[in-house]
């Protein structure tokens, strides 16, 4: 049981209408890590510099999660600067110094490469098929990317998606990646190179998922105050994830839970700037918000 | 039983990236009632010009729809001209021919003044004060707007909806006229304004619902092919309000059934251009529909 998940360790200096923050903890795998330890096991494996502040992830240790596999390299730590303008939904980027980054090269501790499930956060395609060399019979490999690889590396990309099982992407770039404005076509599409499970990303609006031929639609829960969208889709996978692998099965209806779970978990990380509020989140806080996605969804049989 | 509603009978000129049509049937009260008129009785009040083919509205006649309130003037039909990129969200505008619609004063026939639902369909806001000023002891008054009236007439537009039960309105419009980003915010706000009941419509995206303190979210359904999505909020609200009355009740219980009749009805109306879809459109259909909407965000019980 439990993830191993693989993907950036940040930090992030990021300016919202609401607030700002310098050098946060961030990045992709921590994001989706502070969520996913609620629920399951996880193992870390990723890369900082001589500047990071380790004791920032003691809320990951607490919650036992492994992080034998961060290696810390000479250098500085990644650091990503962006701002979002009054709608939140886009943000614009001011600075990504990858510093470190550019020396990683993901090394799976021996005791990590049969981890059942198996996430790939958003990093450089090559790496996350180095990461697909070093695993051993996983049971469910999900796999992130962005528009920037899309981009930059597409038939790159096409090649590591035909390899998982599970990719989880955002409209904008589900549509980008495929040329096709209908997401039931882009699901379609990218179900067709390989991965059963396509999950489309919507912000505010919730998530689709494309399971084989089924659709389920999680609806997106309107909130008083967003204050920093920066990680919801990693907490959005890491709850997914979380659950599944807490569960241990892989079917519609688990997925369709999972994405609940989810969106439960994303919906409390853009309360708050960075990890703050998955620092200091509980158990029946999540059951607590499930239940309102339960509410707000749910409707009587319906007869004409 | 039954409803009016009063709003625009037009012609259209519509295009996509999916075809064109010249002078087709369209407009808010026409769309209103080509959806409602599957559910309940429906009576429209409006206006055309002598070059209207009334032949058009022969389906809506085949369904019993009343229109003895819809007035003949000398001059033109209104004729709107549109056209949608690539992501259908948005519509560039390209010739508003008002033409008899200047001359629109709404006079309701004596025997509809006490019809129990009204639907004030998007039209000058002081054309809607003129229909609460003859109505007498409805059920339920809905009012719809749009952009234009936003910007042009925001104080009369804030009087009418304090006499109205249900304001729908688009979420891009909703942030418009209160200024408040948070949909759950801008609802409150319009909810303050007197309407217990605030639907704000998102498109591809679905529906919020805002009763009293309660929220429901009816999802999008994913669509392979959307050819026109004019109409599109007026056939939701057509459902909407057509559902609602057939049952004759207003609690949360059937609002939400009703979005999800709304729901279905708009995914169909955006299947083709001008009313095509929902002339040919049959009770069996409208089932199918709301047992996929259903399908798509039912999800089992969760614990943690």
């Amino acid at each position: 049981m439990g993830i191993l998940v693989v993907g950036t360790v940040a930090l992030d200096s990021v300016e919202t209408p609401f607030g700002h923050v310098d050098r946060a903890l961030g990045g992709s795998a921590t994001h989706f890590t502070a969520a996913a330890s609620f629920l399951t096991p996880v193992a870390i494996v990723g890369v900082v510099g001589e500047d990071f502040p380790h004791a920032e992830l003691d809320f990951l240790r607490q919650r036992k999660v492994d992080l034998s596999g961060l290696e810390t390299l000479p250098g500085k730590t990644f650091h990503w600067k962006g701002r979002y303008g009054f709608d939140l939904n886009s943000a614009e980027t001011l600075a990504t110094d990858l510093n470190v980054l550019t020396q990683f090269s993901p090394k799976i501790p021996k005791n990590l490469r049969e981890s059942e499930f198996v996430f790939l956060a958003n990093i450089h395609p090559a790496l996350q098929i180095q990461v697909l060399e070093q695993i051993v019979r996983p049971k469910l490999v999900a796999l992130d990317t962005m528009n920037f690889w899309i981009q930059g590396e597409p038939d790159l990309l096409r090649k590591v998606m035909a390899r998982v099982n599970l990719v989880v992407i955002n409209e904008g770039e589900a549509r980008q990646f495929t040329g096709e404005a209908s997401l039931l076509k882009a699901a379609r599409q990218i179900q067709k190179l390989g991965p059963r499970i396509v999950i489309i990303k919507q912000g505010e609006y919730g998530a689709l998922l494309f399971y084989e031929q089924e659709i389920f639609s999680a609806p997106g829960l309107p909130l008083e105050s967003v204050k920093d969208p920066t990680g919801a889709g990693d907490s959005f996978a890491g709850g997914m994830m979380g659950y599944l692998s807490r569960v241990g099965q892989v079917d519609l209806k688990t997925l369709c839970q999972a994405i609940i779970v989810g969106s439960s978990m994303a919906s409390y990380n853009v309360e708050d700037f960075s990890c703050h509020r998955l620092k200091t989140l509980t158990l029946p806080e999540i059951v607590s918000r499930i239940n309102q996605f339960k509410k707000l969804s749910h409707f009587e049989e319906i007869t004409l």
